[in-house]
């Protein structure tokens, strides 16, 4: 059993090691296989000075002691963590999102090079809303389906022949260059009265109701091109970042033209 | 024993990595203790196409099979690692040494954050000199007297109270920022497929329409706040800035969910 001054010292240590962690972006595992990966994850979170963590679908379930094993004392980050079903609840309540990946997808996203994408997820944070950055799992990484969710990609300049990055490195590299672009610039929020994007629960919210608009309406066609079509529309409805007042309108608006005519 | 057609694959996957291999700083781990860590730093550096890899008295020896197993792949970077009995033996042939510490010394030496300080190396590199860079063991990091060796320390924004960067995390970040210091000067957003917006003309004829349907349906009411209204709509739809491809498929939308239902 553990004896009462060595939990003091360790909550002691957690202490001080969650003073120095600011507001950051939300890191998102999506489908990590190993907890070791999802361990070293946690501690170049913290390294950097980020601590939420969030995993969709992980393969060996949760908690995973593995992962406890690895974090090396970033249990504040490991203790904290949220498990979710799905990508879109992961980041229902995220205003804006980044995907990860190397590869170039047909999917109409700007990629930003790490710098970039992180200094502008600064405002969004400065302002009181979230952002998160998805990561896909060991094995394939993020689908088309996933990184359709995203207003960007971040994308880092790997060896065309070796680009496979490890997990938690991948990680650390985001939270670094997050750690970096506070250090750079504290006064990120000084002129930014642009209002955040809605969370994405909302956006999604609306392009579901689109898509049911469109389904009565026979759009979809023909059915084997309807995936595609839906992640086009998705994909562009996303990057638009319509505001939470924009899209009640958007949604009024839509209700308001599928109306039978008078 | 491996068949003569495999060896010929390996020896194909190895030609490709190293073909993106460029000539880049000496990464030079002092002491380093776990095959693991040695092996995913080979992995990293060959990510960013880094490929020269030096140890100063492995605790392990060299070479080491479970570095073998870790580097996924990297075997370009391990199988021509070199081996030394001090630092300066592995710094004798460089022109200019980096020692990576998140702790500030009582050494004269300027403290570079890792981009400035991989900047500084890129002149060297490119007139045929060598740069090293210099990372300290799992336990202790790299002493006085080593860092006594360097031009400069690399220093990377940690938190304070949780610093400890993992080996194979902190030469991720130096190798990466090597690349990113090596594209900038290439073309790695020139060949970003993004689409550019569609011309204006093209997102005003969707809106015309879009507030066509609006104004049939009813939608822009009570009569005096309609100007807002339509003001309002038309920044989001504009700030979006759709593609024409994105257009066309949104025109095809609201015609469809506009139709008098069947």
């Amino acid at each position: 059993m553990t004896k009462p001054e060595h939990t003091n010292e360790i909550r002691e240590a957690r202490r001080r090691a969650s003073e120095h962690i600011k507001p950051s972006p939300v890191f998102v595992l999506v489908e990590p296989q190993m907890g070791e990966n999802i361990g070293a994850a946690a501690r170049a979170m913290l390294n950097f000075g980020a601590s939420c963590l969030r995993l969709v679908r992980p393969r060996d379930g949760w908690p995973n002691a593995k992962a406890g094993a690895t974090a090396s004392g970033a249990s504040v980050v490991i203790d904290s963590v949220t498990v979710f079903d799905t990508i879109d609840e992961a980041i229902a309540d995220c205003n804006f999102v980044l995907a990860t990946t190397a590869r170039q997808r047909e999917l109409a996203l700007p990629v930003m090079d790490a710098k970039s994408a992180i200094a502008a997820t600064g405002p969004i944070i400065m302002s009181g809303g979230r952002a998160a950055v998805l990561f896909g799992g060991e094995r394939n990484g993020l689908s088309s389906e996933d990184t359709a969710r995203a207003n960007a990609i971040l994308s880092v300049p790997v060896n065309p022949a070796f680009s496979s990055l490890n997990l938690a490195q991948a990680v650390c590299l985001v939270a670094y260059e997050w750690s970096n672009s506070q250090t750079l610039s504290m006064d990120f929020h000084a002129n930014s009265s642009f209002p955040a994007p809605a969370q994405k629960e909302l956006a999604t919210h609306l392009i579901e109701y689109f898509f049911e608009l469109l389904d009565r309406a026979g759009y979809f066609y023909p059915p084997e091109k309807a995936p595609l079509m839906r992640r086009n529309m998705r994909t562009a409805l996303l990057r638009a970042e319509f505001t939470a007042n924009e899209i009640t309108s958007l949604h009024g608006a839509l209700k308001a033209i599928s109306k039978k005519p008078v």
